[in-house]
Protein backbone atom coordinates (compact mmCIF):
# COMPACT_ATOMS: atom_id res chain seq x y z
CA UNK A 1 0.00 0.00 0.00
CA UNK A 2 1.10 3.43 -1.06
CA UNK A 3 2.33 5.92 1.97
CA UNK A 4 0.70 9.14 2.15
CA UNK A 5 3.53 10.65 1.57
CA UNK A 6 4.10 8.89 -1.60
CA UNK A 7 0.57 9.54 -2.48
CA UNK A 8 1.44 13.62 -2.34
CA UNK A 9 3.07 12.63 -5.53
CA UNK A 10 0.22 11.83 -8.20
CA UNK A 11 2.78 9.47 -10.49
CA UNK A 12 3.23 7.45 -7.67
CA UNK A 13 -0.37 6.26 -7.25
CA UNK A 14 -0.42 2.57 -7.85
CA UNK A 15 -3.35 2.00 -9.74
CA UNK A 16 -5.16 4.17 -12.51
CA UNK A 17 -8.60 3.73 -11.20
CA UNK A 18 -7.42 5.31 -8.13
CA UNK A 19 -5.50 8.07 -9.38
CA UNK A 20 -8.26 8.61 -11.86
CA UNK A 21 -11.10 8.87 -9.41
CA UNK A 22 -8.54 11.28 -7.46
CA UNK A 23 -8.55 13.39 -10.64
CA UNK A 24 -12.13 13.42 -11.24
CA UNK A 25 -12.21 15.06 -7.74
CA UNK A 26 -9.18 17.33 -8.66
CA UNK A 27 -11.09 18.58 -11.66
CA UNK A 28 -14.78 18.79 -9.98
CA UNK A 29 -13.87 20.83 -6.59
CA UNK A 30 -11.69 22.84 -9.40
CA UNK A 31 -8.58 22.65 -7.80
CA UNK A 32 -7.09 21.16 -11.02
CA UNK A 33 -7.54 24.39 -12.20
CA UNK A 34 -7.45 25.02 -16.36
CA UNK A 35 -6.31 21.63 -16.88
CA UNK A 36 -6.27 20.87 -21.16
CA UNK A 37 -6.72 16.83 -21.33
CA UNK A 38 -8.49 13.83 -20.44
CA UNK A 39 -4.93 12.33 -18.28
CA UNK A 40 -4.43 9.19 -20.97
CA UNK A 41 -4.67 6.76 -18.11
CA UNK A 42 -8.56 7.78 -17.69
CA UNK A 43 -9.35 7.78 -21.16
CA UNK A 44 -10.83 4.91 -20.33
CA UNK A 45 -12.01 5.67 -16.84
CA UNK A 46 -13.58 8.78 -18.58
CA UNK A 47 -15.52 6.64 -21.01
CA UNK A 48 -16.74 4.56 -18.67
CA UNK A 49 -18.20 7.57 -16.18
CA UNK A 50 -19.76 9.57 -19.33
CA UNK A 51 -21.17 6.30 -20.80
CA UNK A 52 -22.41 4.48 -18.05
CA UNK A 53 -24.68 5.08 -15.37
CA UNK A 54 -22.34 7.41 -12.89
CA UNK A 55 -22.53 10.82 -14.83
CA UNK A 56 -26.33 9.99 -15.16
CA UNK A 57 -26.60 9.68 -11.44
CA UNK A 58 -24.41 12.30 -10.81
CA UNK A 59 -26.50 14.68 -12.84
CA UNK A 60 -29.42 13.41 -11.38
CA UNK A 61 -28.40 13.99 -8.26
CA UNK A 62 -27.26 17.29 -8.57
CA UNK A 63 -30.75 18.34 -10.62
CA UNK A 64 -32.38 16.97 -7.04
CA UNK A 65 -30.16 19.42 -5.06
CA UNK A 66 -30.88 22.30 -7.26
CA UNK A 67 -34.89 21.64 -7.45
CA UNK A 68 -34.82 20.86 -3.41
CA UNK A 69 -33.48 24.54 -3.04
CA UNK A 70 -35.29 26.17 -5.95
CA UNK A 71 -38.99 24.91 -3.85
CA UNK A 72 -37.46 26.22 -0.77
CA UNK A 73 -37.19 30.35 -2.07
CA UNK A 74 -40.22 32.26 -1.44
CA UNK A 75 -40.65 33.95 -4.90
CA UNK A 76 -41.43 37.73 -4.49
CA UNK A 77 -44.42 38.79 -7.16
CA UNK A 78 -42.12 41.55 -8.63
CA UNK A 79 -41.46 39.40 -11.69
CA UNK A 80 -37.09 40.01 -10.82
CA UNK A 81 -36.38 36.77 -9.21
CA UNK A 82 -33.76 35.38 -11.69
CA UNK A 83 -32.25 31.77 -12.39
CA UNK A 84 -29.52 31.35 -14.49
CA UNK A 85 -28.92 28.45 -16.73
CA UNK A 86 -25.79 27.82 -19.19
CA UNK A 87 -26.29 25.73 -22.26
CA UNK A 88 -23.26 23.03 -23.29
CA UNK A 89 -23.52 20.02 -20.92
CA UNK A 90 -25.77 21.85 -18.94
CA UNK A 91 -29.18 21.73 -21.01
CA UNK A 92 -28.19 19.88 -23.87
CA UNK A 93 -24.97 17.58 -24.19
CA UNK A 94 -21.76 17.20 -26.40
CA UNK A 95 -21.65 13.79 -25.48
CA UNK A 96 -22.71 12.10 -29.07
CA UNK A 97 -19.42 14.08 -30.16
CA UNK A 98 -17.32 12.80 -27.39
CA UNK A 99 -18.58 9.73 -28.37
CA UNK A 100 -17.75 9.15 -31.80
CA UNK A 101 -14.10 11.04 -31.40
CA UNK A 102 -13.26 9.75 -28.30
CA UNK A 103 -12.27 11.71 -25.07
CA UNK A 104 -9.26 12.80 -26.00
CA UNK A 105 -7.52 16.11 -26.69
CA UNK A 106 -10.36 17.90 -29.05
CA UNK A 107 -9.39 19.49 -32.15
CA UNK A 108 -11.54 22.97 -31.37
CA UNK A 109 -12.00 23.82 -35.18
CA UNK A 110 -13.74 19.91 -35.87
CA UNK A 111 -15.93 20.66 -32.48
CA UNK A 112 -17.31 23.67 -33.31
CA UNK A 113 -18.13 22.62 -36.74
CA UNK A 114 -19.82 19.52 -35.50
CA UNK A 115 -21.37 21.75 -33.15
CA UNK A 116 -22.97 23.93 -36.09
CA UNK A 117 -23.64 20.24 -38.21
CA UNK A 118 -25.40 18.15 -35.07
CA UNK A 119 -28.81 19.07 -32.67
CA UNK A 120 -27.35 18.28 -29.33
CA UNK A 121 -29.64 16.40 -27.39
CA UNK A 122 -30.96 17.48 -23.89
CA UNK A 123 -29.53 16.32 -20.75
CA UNK A 124 -33.37 14.92 -19.61
CA UNK A 125 -32.85 15.53 -15.69
CA UNK A 126 -31.78 19.64 -16.92
CA UNK A 127 -35.33 19.31 -18.81
CA UNK A 128 -37.20 18.55 -16.07
CA UNK A 129 -35.37 20.53 -13.88
CA UNK A 130 -35.92 23.47 -16.24
CA UNK A 131 -39.47 23.08 -16.66
CA UNK A 132 -40.14 22.87 -12.54
CA UNK A 133 -38.19 26.48 -12.06
CA UNK A 134 -39.81 27.75 -15.06
CA UNK A 135 -43.64 26.27 -13.31
CA UNK A 136 -42.23 27.63 -9.90
CA UNK A 137 -41.75 30.86 -11.48
CA UNK A 138 -38.50 32.19 -12.11
CA UNK A 139 -37.29 34.17 -14.97
CA UNK A 140 -35.06 32.32 -16.85
CA UNK A 141 -31.68 33.36 -18.28
CA UNK A 142 -29.85 31.09 -20.30
CA UNK A 143 -26.05 32.44 -20.27
CA UNK A 144 -23.76 30.89 -22.50
CA UNK A 145 -20.11 31.51 -24.21
CA UNK A 146 -21.62 30.98 -27.72
CA UNK A 147 -21.19 33.81 -29.69
CA UNK A 148 -24.30 36.13 -31.30
CA UNK A 149 -23.85 34.71 -34.51
CA UNK A 150 -25.08 31.33 -33.30
CA UNK A 151 -28.11 32.65 -32.02
CA UNK A 152 -30.53 31.30 -34.73
CA UNK A 153 -28.93 28.03 -34.54
CA UNK A 154 -29.01 27.52 -30.61
CA UNK A 155 -32.96 28.87 -30.23
CA UNK A 156 -33.86 25.94 -32.67
CA UNK A 157 -31.15 23.70 -31.36
CA UNK A 158 -32.76 24.20 -27.64
CA UNK A 159 -36.34 24.20 -28.87
CA UNK A 160 -36.14 20.61 -30.47
CA UNK A 161 -35.06 19.47 -27.84
CA UNK A 162 -37.30 20.26 -25.41
CA UNK A 163 -36.38 23.63 -23.90
CA UNK A 164 -39.15 26.50 -24.11
CA UNK A 165 -40.25 30.30 -22.36
CA UNK A 166 -36.58 31.68 -21.34
CA UNK A 167 -36.53 35.16 -20.64
CA UNK A 168 -33.36 35.85 -22.52
CA UNK A 169 -30.45 34.08 -24.03
CA UNK A 170 -27.51 36.30 -23.32
CA UNK A 171 -24.49 35.50 -25.62
CA UNK A 172 -21.21 36.77 -26.82
CA UNK A 173 -21.08 40.29 -28.37
CA UNK A 174 -18.19 40.87 -30.27
CA UNK A 175 -17.14 43.22 -27.41
CA UNK A 176 -16.65 40.24 -25.46
CA UNK A 177 -15.21 38.05 -27.88
CA UNK A 178 -11.52 38.14 -26.30
CA UNK A 179 -13.09 37.87 -22.50
CA UNK A 180 -12.69 34.68 -20.49
CA UNK A 181 -15.70 33.02 -19.31
CA UNK A 182 -14.66 33.92 -15.61
CA UNK A 183 -14.49 37.79 -16.72
CA UNK A 184 -17.57 37.52 -19.19
CA UNK A 185 -19.80 35.36 -17.17
CA UNK A 186 -19.90 37.48 -13.96
CA UNK A 187 -20.37 40.72 -16.22
CA UNK A 188 -23.78 39.79 -17.69
CA UNK A 189 -25.08 38.69 -14.48
CA UNK A 190 -24.29 42.40 -13.12
CA UNK A 191 -25.95 44.08 -15.44
CA UNK A 192 -28.90 41.63 -14.11
CA UNK A 193 -28.42 42.69 -10.91
CA UNK A 194 -28.31 46.31 -12.38
CA UNK A 195 -31.44 45.85 -14.29
CA UNK A 196 -32.97 45.09 -10.86
CA UNK A 197 -33.27 41.24 -10.92
CA UNK A 198 -32.03 39.06 -7.78
CA UNK A 199 -29.48 36.07 -9.19
CA UNK A 200 -31.16 33.28 -6.58
CA UNK A 201 -29.88 29.88 -8.58
CA UNK A 202 -27.13 29.46 -10.99
CA UNK A 203 -26.50 25.91 -12.52
CA UNK A 204 -23.33 25.02 -14.84
CA UNK A 205 -21.08 22.31 -15.87
CA UNK A 206 -17.88 24.87 -15.48
CA UNK A 207 -16.57 26.88 -12.77
CA UNK A 208 -16.22 29.98 -14.98
CA UNK A 209 -19.84 29.40 -14.73
CA UNK A 210 -20.33 30.09 -11.27
CA UNK A 211 -17.63 32.50 -9.59
CA UNK A 212 -16.93 35.63 -9.80
CA UNK A 213 -19.43 38.61 -8.74
CA UNK A 214 -22.02 38.86 -8.38
CA UNK A 215 -22.36 35.15 -7.32
CA UNK A 216 -25.79 33.53 -6.98
CA UNK A 217 -27.69 32.88 -3.56
CA UNK A 218 -27.28 29.20 -4.51
CA UNK A 219 -24.54 27.76 -7.60
CA UNK A 220 -24.64 24.21 -8.57
CA UNK A 221 -21.47 22.43 -10.13
CA UNK A 222 -23.34 19.83 -12.80
CA UNK A 223 -20.05 17.28 -13.74
CA UNK A 224 -18.03 17.51 -16.77
CA UNK A 225 -14.73 15.40 -17.14
CA UNK A 226 -14.98 15.92 -20.66
CA UNK A 227 -13.57 19.82 -20.93
CA UNK A 228 -12.68 22.65 -18.52
CA UNK A 229 -13.35 26.26 -19.93
CA UNK A 230 -11.52 28.79 -18.05
CA UNK B 1 -30.58 -0.04 -15.97
CA UNK B 2 -32.52 3.31 -14.59
CA UNK B 3 -33.32 5.89 -16.77
CA UNK B 4 -32.43 9.30 -16.59
CA UNK B 5 -35.44 10.63 -15.80
CA UNK B 6 -35.88 7.93 -13.15
CA UNK B 7 -32.16 9.07 -11.83
CA UNK B 8 -33.75 12.55 -10.83
CA UNK B 9 -34.56 11.78 -7.99
CA UNK B 10 -31.69 9.83 -5.44
CA UNK B 11 -34.38 7.74 -3.98
CA UNK B 12 -35.09 5.83 -6.95
CA UNK B 13 -31.13 4.26 -7.56
CA UNK B 14 -30.50 0.69 -8.09
CA UNK B 15 -27.36 0.27 -5.84
CA UNK B 16 -26.02 2.56 -2.52
CA UNK B 17 -22.62 2.45 -3.98
CA UNK B 18 -23.54 4.43 -7.44
CA UNK B 19 -25.75 6.82 -5.04
CA UNK B 20 -22.98 7.34 -2.21
CA UNK B 21 -20.41 8.24 -5.32
CA UNK B 22 -23.29 10.82 -6.65
CA UNK B 23 -23.95 11.90 -3.05
CA UNK B 24 -20.10 12.63 -2.63
CA UNK B 25 -19.69 14.06 -5.61
CA UNK B 26 -22.78 16.64 -4.66
CA UNK B 27 -21.37 16.94 -0.65
CA UNK B 28 -17.76 17.86 -2.67
CA UNK B 29 -19.06 20.13 -5.31
CA UNK B 30 -21.03 21.94 -2.78
CA UNK B 31 -24.48 21.15 -4.34
CA UNK B 32 -25.98 19.59 -1.54
CA UNK B 33 -25.73 22.15 0.79
CA UNK B 34 -26.11 22.13 4.19
CA UNK B 35 -26.25 18.39 4.60
CA UNK B 36 -26.56 17.91 8.67
CA UNK B 37 -25.43 13.48 8.86
CA UNK B 38 -24.22 11.34 6.42
CA UNK B 39 -26.87 9.09 4.64
CA UNK B 40 -27.64 5.67 6.68
CA UNK B 41 -27.20 3.72 3.26
CA UNK B 42 -23.66 5.39 2.69
CA UNK B 43 -22.30 5.10 6.10
CA UNK B 44 -20.21 1.87 5.01
CA UNK B 45 -19.22 3.75 1.49
CA UNK B 46 -17.86 6.80 3.90
CA UNK B 47 -15.99 3.96 6.18
CA UNK B 48 -14.41 2.49 3.42
CA UNK B 49 -13.22 5.98 1.74
CA UNK B 50 -12.18 7.24 4.73
CA UNK B 51 -10.07 4.59 6.02
CA UNK B 52 -9.32 2.78 2.84
CA UNK B 53 -7.11 4.74 0.22
CA UNK B 54 -8.99 6.89 -1.75
CA UNK B 55 -9.54 9.68 0.90
CA UNK B 56 -5.53 9.53 1.13
CA UNK B 57 -4.89 9.66 -2.58
CA UNK B 58 -7.39 12.61 -3.21
CA UNK B 59 -6.11 14.68 -0.12
CA UNK B 60 -2.56 13.92 -1.66
CA UNK B 61 -3.63 14.88 -5.03
CA UNK B 62 -4.78 18.13 -4.10
CA UNK B 63 -1.97 18.93 -1.69
CA UNK B 64 -0.24 18.38 -5.31
CA UNK B 65 -2.02 20.77 -6.90
CA UNK B 66 -1.66 23.11 -4.23
CA UNK B 67 1.84 22.88 -4.74
CA UNK B 68 1.96 23.34 -8.50
CA UNK B 69 0.03 26.16 -8.26
CA UNK B 70 2.09 28.07 -5.07
CA UNK B 71 5.49 27.01 -7.09
CA UNK B 72 4.28 29.34 -10.39
CA UNK B 73 3.60 32.58 -8.31
CA UNK B 74 6.03 34.93 -8.24
CA UNK B 75 6.63 35.94 -4.72
CA UNK B 76 7.48 39.59 -3.52
CA UNK B 77 9.98 41.09 -1.49
CA UNK B 78 7.74 43.07 0.38
CA UNK B 79 6.61 40.33 2.49
CA UNK B 80 3.12 40.29 1.55
CA UNK B 81 2.11 37.32 -0.05
CA UNK B 82 -0.29 35.51 1.79
CA UNK B 83 -1.04 32.14 2.34
CA UNK B 84 -4.01 30.54 4.58
CA UNK B 85 -4.51 27.26 5.55
CA UNK B 86 -7.46 26.30 7.69
CA UNK B 87 -6.96 23.87 10.75
CA UNK B 88 -8.89 20.70 11.09
CA UNK B 89 -9.24 17.80 8.66
CA UNK B 90 -7.02 20.24 6.93
CA UNK B 91 -3.56 20.52 9.20
CA UNK B 92 -4.66 17.97 11.53
CA UNK B 93 -7.42 14.95 11.64
CA UNK B 94 -10.52 14.03 13.92
CA UNK B 95 -10.93 10.85 11.72
CA UNK B 96 -9.47 8.99 14.92
CA UNK B 97 -12.53 10.11 16.56
CA UNK B 98 -15.11 9.00 13.54
CA UNK B 99 -13.23 5.56 13.73
CA UNK B 100 -13.79 5.04 16.64
CA UNK B 101 -17.36 6.62 17.15
CA UNK B 102 -18.70 5.96 13.64
CA UNK B 103 -19.15 8.28 10.88
CA UNK B 104 -22.86 8.78 11.52
CA UNK B 105 -24.35 11.53 12.84
CA UNK B 106 -21.73 13.45 15.49
CA UNK B 107 -22.73 14.46 19.31
CA UNK B 108 -21.46 18.26 19.13
CA UNK B 109 -20.71 18.02 23.16
CA UNK B 110 -19.01 14.40 22.87
CA UNK B 111 -17.23 16.10 19.65
CA UNK B 112 -15.45 18.65 21.76
CA UNK B 113 -14.65 16.98 24.39
CA UNK B 114 -12.71 14.66 22.59
CA UNK B 115 -11.29 16.84 20.73
CA UNK B 116 -9.96 18.28 24.17
CA UNK B 117 -8.62 15.11 25.05
CA UNK B 118 -6.90 13.89 22.55
CA UNK B 119 -4.32 15.26 20.27
CA UNK B 120 -5.18 15.43 16.18
CA UNK B 121 -2.72 13.80 14.40
CA UNK B 122 -1.25 15.86 10.96
CA UNK B 123 -2.33 15.31 7.66
CA UNK B 124 1.02 14.22 6.11
CA UNK B 125 -0.03 15.17 2.71
CA UNK B 126 -0.62 18.64 4.31
CA UNK B 127 2.40 18.79 6.64
CA UNK B 128 4.32 18.48 3.61
CA UNK B 129 3.06 20.83 1.72
CA UNK B 130 2.66 23.48 4.28
CA UNK B 131 6.57 23.37 4.75
CA UNK B 132 6.91 23.55 1.41
CA UNK B 133 4.70 26.66 1.41
CA UNK B 134 6.54 28.41 3.73
CA UNK B 135 10.10 27.28 2.31
CA UNK B 136 8.79 29.30 -0.84
CA UNK B 137 8.15 32.69 1.07
CA UNK B 138 4.56 33.15 1.85
CA UNK B 139 3.65 34.09 5.40
CA UNK B 140 0.93 31.65 6.25
CA UNK B 141 -2.32 32.37 8.37
CA UNK B 142 -3.90 29.66 10.05
CA UNK B 143 -8.03 30.68 10.10
CA UNK B 144 -10.16 28.14 12.04
CA UNK B 145 -13.35 28.14 13.23
CA UNK B 146 -12.09 27.22 17.11
CA UNK B 147 -12.49 30.05 19.39
CA UNK B 148 -9.93 31.95 21.04
CA UNK B 149 -9.53 29.64 24.23
CA UNK B 150 -8.58 27.03 22.34
CA UNK B 151 -5.26 28.49 21.48
CA UNK B 152 -2.86 27.33 23.87
CA UNK B 153 -4.14 24.02 23.15
CA UNK B 154 -4.14 24.47 19.54
CA UNK B 155 -0.71 25.50 19.16
CA UNK B 156 0.65 22.59 21.25
CA UNK B 157 -1.29 20.48 19.19
CA UNK B 158 -0.12 22.00 15.39
CA UNK B 159 3.35 21.88 17.18
CA UNK B 160 3.47 18.30 18.25
CA UNK B 161 1.94 17.48 14.87
CA UNK B 162 4.81 19.00 13.04
CA UNK B 163 4.03 22.70 12.04
CA UNK B 164 5.69 25.72 13.01
CA UNK B 165 6.24 29.33 11.68
CA UNK B 166 3.33 30.44 11.02
CA UNK B 167 2.62 33.86 10.94
CA UNK B 168 -0.41 33.89 12.88
CA UNK B 169 -3.22 32.02 13.93
CA UNK B 170 -6.35 33.56 13.98
CA UNK B 171 -9.45 32.35 16.10
CA UNK B 172 -13.01 33.36 16.71
CA UNK B 173 -12.95 36.45 19.16
CA UNK B 174 -16.26 36.57 21.63
CA UNK B 175 -17.42 39.32 19.17
CA UNK B 176 -17.38 36.17 16.45
CA UNK B 177 -19.34 33.73 18.94
CA UNK B 178 -22.12 33.49 16.54
CA UNK B 179 -20.99 34.12 13.20
CA UNK B 180 -21.52 31.55 10.74
CA UNK B 181 -18.32 30.60 9.19
CA UNK B 182 -19.07 31.86 5.69
CA UNK B 183 -19.82 35.42 7.32
CA UNK B 184 -16.40 34.88 9.75
CA UNK B 185 -13.86 33.39 7.57
CA UNK B 186 -14.31 36.37 4.85
CA UNK B 187 -14.18 38.95 7.44
CA UNK B 188 -10.60 37.74 8.59
CA UNK B 189 -9.72 37.58 4.91
CA UNK B 190 -10.91 40.94 5.03
CA UNK B 191 -8.65 42.51 7.70
CA UNK B 192 -5.61 41.00 6.05
CA UNK B 193 -6.25 42.61 2.76
CA UNK B 194 -6.46 45.94 5.06
CA UNK B 195 -3.25 45.22 6.28
CA UNK B 196 -1.68 44.97 2.50
CA UNK B 197 -1.52 41.31 2.08
CA UNK B 198 -2.20 39.84 -1.11
CA UNK B 199 -4.03 36.67 -0.31
CA UNK B 200 -2.67 34.23 -3.16
CA UNK B 201 -3.67 30.90 -1.83
CA UNK B 202 -6.22 29.36 0.45
CA UNK B 203 -6.72 25.75 1.47
CA UNK B 204 -9.24 24.66 3.39
CA UNK B 205 -11.25 21.31 3.92
CA UNK B 206 -15.16 23.05 4.01
CA UNK B 207 -16.39 25.81 1.04
CA UNK B 208 -17.02 27.87 3.96
CA UNK B 209 -13.72 28.30 4.12
CA UNK B 210 -12.83 29.44 0.96
CA UNK B 211 -16.10 31.02 -0.42
CA UNK B 212 -17.01 34.71 0.22
CA UNK B 213 -15.53 38.17 -0.56
CA UNK B 214 -12.70 38.73 -0.39
CA UNK B 215 -11.33 35.21 -2.38
CA UNK B 216 -8.26 34.15 -2.55
CA UNK B 217 -5.98 34.49 -5.96
CA UNK B 218 -6.82 30.18 -5.99
CA UNK B 219 -8.94 28.28 -3.28
CA UNK B 220 -7.98 24.26 -2.36
CA UNK B 221 -11.23 21.99 -1.69
CA UNK B 222 -9.53 19.20 0.12
CA UNK B 223 -12.04 16.14 1.15
CA UNK B 224 -14.20 15.65 4.00
CA UNK B 225 -17.16 13.09 4.26
CA UNK B 226 -17.53 13.71 7.71
CA UNK B 227 -18.79 16.81 8.18
CA UNK B 228 -20.39 20.23 6.72
CA UNK B 229 -19.80 23.77 8.22
CA UNK B 230 -21.88 26.15 7.20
Amino acid sequence: MATSQSLSNGDDHESSSLFCESWRFSVEANNAGNWSAVPDRCLEFVKDYMTGDRYKSDFGLTAKNTLEFAKSVDIAEDGKDAWIFDVDETLISFLPYYESHGFGKTDQKEFVKWGLRNKLPALQASLSLYKEIHQLGFKIFLLTGRPEWFRNFTTTNLAEAGYSDWERLILRQPSDENKKAIDYKPEKRKQLLDEGYRIIGNVGDQWSDLMGYPIAQRSFKYPNLMYYVA
